[in-house]
């Protein structure tokens, strides 16, 4: 237990077994009110931005569970997050499950109020068009860079005919609105099956950097880790990880699993190489339990979280002066 | 093999085993012209109107891969509905997996045509919303009865502040657009825990028969049967059974299943007792198949769709003096 | 929403979906002082006494995950707990894993604090053997009467040698310790092969009355209740639901499931048959998600404290006078 | 432990857990001399003759597997089988999983010896076509009666233009060679849509008493089971348990699931009925743990044969005048 | 939508959802006519040379069903099949569930119709026994070369006595009967227990070119590729993958997995390695969907044959001059 | 078939195939006499040291069920075991699943005698506290070494207050208690966020030499095979594979999965690499079937069984100098 400090704490799995205890967010309290809080862990259980199958909306819940395996320090950087920030569980943001225009101006206005407390966001999703409202909320002052896992760009243009938002869309959007960087943001593991030639032009025509799969089997893991950083420089930047980035061998329950990703060492590899950016905040989205019969998924999903929880909290500490 | 007609007839299981083929329902013929046949099966792959768990929108599929399972002629009542009239699998309605409004008018305009073609529908769902575009597309001309399998009224009237389409709400949204007449539907199986008193009071107050699953447990089936005649009367009747109108031990792949319901058997005894009954359509809704580890729902979905065509092809032989 | 009285009251579903927030039981607010309800919904995460397999210690979490199905209103009965009580998650009794004599402990210091408090608990195991902490922490000042629902009826003597405590044995060494009055205790839905010809001996000698499932088949549930009634009389009166008294067609996360149970219908029928005894608390035990891959098993358990619930709360309510 | 005589007895639970111990029948010794037993317990690992889902062949093993949750007294009938006879596990029958002939008659040739020693066989499939070989093995000296538990008749001619042995085709077979005695048949349970309205001619044709699943819930148990007494009247009997028979809410791990089947209990309580019939053998066939995620199926099929076993040793020990 | 050329596209999913509409390969109309196309996507659902786990029977509509998920361009490669090539799902090839032989030739009439139209068969099975009857179908007129991905050789001579005719035989039967030409046969990925130390000695003896998995790892990809190019040569070519080639985390639907293999990303990028060779065929066997929890080994199936159809269309262009 | 030598073979899966028979170790023959093998294949049925999910009770048994996967000869190293050595299946470990320290004095009493017949023990578990027990059995005339396969250094001291004994502390005790040379101890592929900054400190601090996985995965394999064979040197030494080493997209089925582990592939060089130590034992634990949907976890246990089972043999092959 630490006693350094008055953090909010986990619960100790010594004294209540990790299958125990109402399932937070790395079993760590839950809060309401933003200010009182450096990171926020949030849950924005919605899919209605989905496409093909469903289910992202239980994201959170599960993520939830399987985060009660994490403890408290990171053992390679040696990152003890919940001695270097105030961490809690910030409950799910408020969304609506058959709005879709309702619901992303329900979770802008979580995002904006977590924003304005000077809190740092960090959440589960939900689909991948979540974090469209997330920076309407974080990032309306000025245009976030962006380290972003993917099997998919998610800078389509229109599906339907004329509908603009849906979890294929977000990154388009975003620069659109003057949100993201698109010279500052690094799309990694894309891959898959495309619908004609063409459909990376928006990413890459507007300055994205887009680490194709396939490059990255090839350059290896630490050019990846240094080009990300070039690309990120020392602005404020977000980290976005779909969960479909990684093979759907190691996370099969995604809506829409692409073979021949990356494995999770190394996107953690990856990850563990950002540290020392300029972090502002980060999700980990697309996580559907219905299709995840080991549980596996939503294991990822939690690992993932600390490890960019870890990086946060480093990030904050060092803007801080330490 | 039949041979006395030129009815579309199932692929033969004596030539491609049931596991074989390309799966349409009940192994018919897909064909996109409504005026070729009499009994148009119809998927419509969309949740939209879910407002917990959604999944409903892989029911066609897993609904006609199940049906391979189905043979020829009715084992009860001796119905072969495949002699009596032209059935074939219409393919999908056109959905949108991202717009609700937009979903309701493509099915709707796909269920007009085949209204106006002559034909019935018998669909698979998708969620119980569903229900109310296939009445705007049958049901403009005069309201029709209906005999209605389910855990839940459907009646309800808001969600979400104002959002008054969710597959809770199809049948006051019926009742108000004047598709669908009270006085002749009866709703079996009704039961589970309820928001608060009253609510049920549209379902009873614009004079629907409620069946509590309590009620149909203590009269038995044959008055329960006896109570859909009477309320249905003569007058065009249609079906629709929500599959969570069964206890999920035998349909556990749904979005909101409810504890305590009727067994398959009770189910397919009711329907066989409708026999007679001027019907001009039916459904089988909310067959989940993420949540259906065993399939078994899928199968249910499936064999009801048999009981209700026989129904069908019954009803409109005997309009056609047989 | 409720505004009629100040008690807690469960997350609206119409503003935060069902699959959304922090899962509580019934979606009630999680409060730690046993003073502020009348009933306290509570885990026992464990499954320490199990001789078969395990898996019981993860049921509080999935009860707790499944009980967002539940509404506010009971259908039948239209009892509405929320305004008859102040009923609250209290959280998991504190365990140990690796230890039964020292859980067992804990878990009765959880429950004698619950009782000096003057609230009654509603508990989700865990294995049965919580049963008898939870005595020892409210029964000892009067042996209390007990409603049973089980495949077995948990009164062997030894197991492994001289092992006294599993979840076998409970109910003997409660009589031996006089928190459980024979006399006043019913088993219902005994069945299954046994060891010995005197596997009953215990029950049946100590005066219990036991209803095995064939008895229970042959006279039909009036007798049932009749009979439960007259032997809980009007002491209080404790509900014990092991969820393999059910089929496992209905509850497969179990333990040690037995086939030929009663389905859930009729143990909701029996439960809503004792409305108006003098109850003093209640649990629902065995249910073992790693053998639920439906989750049904769970929705059941939920379900069943949900039901249990609204007796406990009449009950108090009577008891004051409403 | 019993200790008054010297039969084989199943490895004791008090010592060795049930989920410990290499798995046998009933936790029974494994021999391999059939004169050393009464009853041999065989397992028939070939589904070779299955035309649509395959998966029987793991039959044997995973019901072996459930059957340690087994016990040693009929807690109804209070048969001892393990008092009444020498019963143990025989093993496996030859088999060949791409030869059906070559199967056929590895089979036939071990149920021979078994049938010249002396021992009756009950058996765990395996597809139904295993009791064709079952009864060439120990019915060539008279034909038998058979109370057989299915919702197919099994009683086709021919499959895919010439094949006559099938999992569809066996009793037909047994007719025709002589093995079988149709009017001391009866199948119980039939039920689910047919290939044309001629499909039960040979059965009924030649003297088989058919009860159909809407029969058997309309003339209730009792009836049934008195008929199947008058059916098989006092000569040798042979019980025949497709996993089909009951609804695949109960046993949905088979091949051909057909919904609107009885209930484990119903199916329990007319086995219990048939104790005092001449029996000479028995097999619970077409469990298939592939389609049986909650492992319920293989359970079902574990307690059938502990039924039919104590029926067996209880008819075994009548005939001795025990 | 491809409206450059006349060929048949795929099903929009703009237009109709991923999840929607009857699963053809590809979403490619269904075509009967072999002359209509130039390549032939097949189903072949049959395992009857399985010696372990069957299941692959449902593999041609669980594909079908996941290839859904397939877009139109190959990200990597840039090849547009459907520009390139006329490509439709020809349906299942007829089979015999329970005759060998018949199946055996039934399946060779099948592909000889295709052969003789002129087109060029992808198929997905099925186990691996129906490699030889396509051989038979394709590769009379002249012995193929071969690049055959697999756990296992293929290549015994009998299994239980005399049977010649298993899914662990296909490639010693195609050498002896002139279809296979083993000097131009390279395997990659065996490994696995073996029975004796001379089991590879038939394919080792007749010049096929064997890639341990050891090796594939050692040596890495790139030497893979060259080595496979330098075997095939400019002759023409057939891809066989056995999905047991790859690791079974990626792929644990299928019948005899073994641990050790390769990635999804390793068997791509050998497979994106082969551009250019002279390529007649293809198939994607051993996909067993009741082994296959998550769906994923479907995913992985649908997908290589998208890989290899690629393949087949620049393979066919580049014949044609383009 | 082997005929050279009198040793006990498996069930020959030319006569009765893989999922035939009931399930030994390897089809090997089950023996009771330890005196009668030279490797002593033993299951422990036991996870009472579990501290989070249980479930490996169930571990020997399902990987008796799949090592019917494993054939006679290692394809690598082309070691024979069975022609090396008298290898059986021992049956299982006494235990006791409700007392902890009496679970631990079987198990050691079990071990006690094969040891003293001279035999080696190769051990199924069953949690990895199994481990101590069976060095007290093994190592207590003088301190083995052991080459140690986890994510976790499961060297603990206490839990939940003064519990010494759970499945992570069995290395702790076993130094303390001088069974093991912590000094000729490597831990490879430990990894996993963790308690505090000293979880390691005994590990490191009592000499043993911990691989991370971040180093493994960035020196390579050949070096971790030298560095382990470095440490070992040639004394006694054991091997422990806990099977979430590895990642636990290869083996989910266990406790306390870590992401980001090692690959099957990489786990088997490892051990290949280890030829020619001497070796003196080996157990493979942690495999837990309810968390395994898809067996392949169990596959995994059986595979790394016989991986170690040669290196087994052929130590003792070469000190009785082959």
């Amino acid at each position: 237990m630490n006693l350094q400090n008055s953090n909010p704490q986990p619960v100790d799995a010594a004294i209540v077994p990790r299958f125990g205890a109402i399932p937070t967010f790395m079993r760590l309290p839950y809060v309401t009110d933003p200010a009182a809080v450096d990171i926020a862990l949030v849950g924005v259980p919605w899919d209605g931005g989905t496409t093909n199958r469903a289910g992202a909306r239980h994201g959170p819940r599960e993520i939830r569970n399987m985060s009660s395996f994490m403890r408290k320090v990171h053992h390679v950087s040696r990152i003890a997050p919940y001695e270097l920030a105030r961490v809690a569980d910030l409950g799910d943001a408020p969304v609506n499950p058959i709005d879709l225009m309702d619901a992303l101006k329900r979770i802008e206005g979580f995002y904006a109020k977590i924003h304005e407390a000077g809190a740092m966001p960090l959440s589960a999703g939900g689909d991948h068009l979540i974090t469209l409202p997330i920076f309407r909320g974080i990032a309306k002052d000025r245009p976030v860079g962006m380290i972003h896992f993917d099997a998919h760009s998610d800078t389509n243009d229109r599906y339907f005919g004329d509908n603009k938002y849906t979890h294929g869309t977000p990154f388009r959007r975003a620069v659109e609105e003057g949100l993201l960087d698109p010279k500052r943001t690094v799309q990694i593991g894309i891959r898959g099956s495309i619908y004609s030639a063409d459909d990376m032009a928006f990413a890459e025509g507007s300055g994205m950097r887009v680490i194709y799969m396939e490059e990255f089997a090839k350059v290896g893991i630490e050019k990846v880790i240094a080009e990300a950083r070039r690309v990120a420089g020392d602005g404020p930047t977000y980290i976005s990880f779909d969960v479909d980035g990684i093979d759907p061998a190691f996370t099969p329950g995604t809506g829409t699993p692409e073979i021949g990703g990356m494995t999770t060492l190394e996107a953690q590899t990856v990850l563990r190489g950002l540290q020392g950016l300029n972090l502002i905040g980060g999700d980990v989205v697309e996580v559907s339990p219905p299709f995840d019969p080991s549980g596996n998924t939503a294991l990822v999903g939690a690992t993932l979280m600390f490890e960019i929880l870890c990086l946060l909290a480093d990030s904050l500490s060092r803007r801080r002066g330490r």
